[in-house]
């Protein structure tokens, strides 16, 4: 990485934030989690290191907000659209998660990592990060039972839990996380075969 | 931990090798993943760190194949048992497994994690330990589906997907990994209400 010159003063905190949040997720990208320190961001954010100590705590914590606002971008709650299935919203809704993990999925598997380590962090990926996350699969299964496309007596709550699980495992396990696989997910959960 | 003397010799290559995965097992649960170091354990076991390093790479290859060899004995593929339904050997598979990982599941998440910063960890990983266990539920499920506990159409890769996906999501997010989540996990996959 270039040295960067800070000589032409420094943004303000609230522009600050914008700027690490880039630098972060770039580096994230080009190098990987592991290999991303703090002094890197803040150099890559031309910003000094307390400025980004003054908001985050610690180098998960960033990742985590800066992972946090780019999903709002490709992973918002999908809003139930009278002109689709709730199954095909589904599927359309994991097809766009699943085309960004693809090429960006090493952030979050770190962060799952992360997790696995500090008891603390996992507590606030949890609840900030996953459990969002869960509620947004699950809203729509709801909406697609009440308009009938799952049957009444269907668990919801794992429904749910399959369709994340699912994704976390091939994303952890090294599988490819792409077209074919929301298929099939969203196919199972919608439509098992009748006994 | 206390130094131990090494001066009542040293047990041969192999003995050596089950010591050495006994106390690679202990000082996990002791001290979890991180913090556990080839010395430590070489220490433990009361064996040269070179007799270690004969058998293993790093601390993830002695770490799998202790809990590999571990998860023979709670975990081994289930036979067919024709006086209990598929359904009910499943769940009773499930129970045995979750109630071992809610008292030892610190080594097995610290794996997962392992593997996302390291990609020839995770191949071995992946072939070694998860792969195989993976193909005993989909044999299970596929059992299931010849009896006709499971329909005919039903996806038995995916529903074994989404039994691994279900249970490695909670353990990894940090749910409760126990009896209720293996009823409602077999409960969803053998018995969907009808649409």
């Amino acid at each position: 990485m270039t040295e960067q010159k800070k000589s032409g003063g420094r943004p303000r905190d609230a522009e600050a934030a914008g700027a690490i949040k880039s630098a972060t997720l770039k580096l994230l990208r080009e190098h990987g989690y592991a290999k991303v320190t703090i002094a890197a961001i803040a150099n890559e954010a031309n910003v000094a290191r307390q400025t980004l100590y003054n908001r985050w705590n610690t180098k998960a914590d960033l990742v985590l907000d800066a992972i946090f606002e780019e999903t709002g971008h490709y992973a918002a709650a999908p809003t139930d659209d009278p002109n689709l299935t709730c199954q095909l919203q589904l599927e359309r809704f994991l097809m766009q998660i699943f085309a960004h993990l693809s090429e960006s999925g090493a952030p979050i598997r770190a962060l799952i990592a992360a997790a696995q380590d500090d008891d603390a962090f996992r507590d606030v990926f949890k609840t900030k990060f996953v459990k969002p996350r869960e509620k947004m699969v699950t809203d729509l299964l709801k909406r697609a039972q009440n308009k009938g496309e799952i049957a009444q007596g269907r668990d919801i709550s794992m429904l749910s839990i399959f369709v994340h699980g699912a994704f976390w495992y091939a994303l952890l396990g090294g599988d490819p996380v792409d077209d074919d696989l929301a298929k099939s997910i969203v196919g199972e959960v919608f439509h098992p075969a009748q006994t």
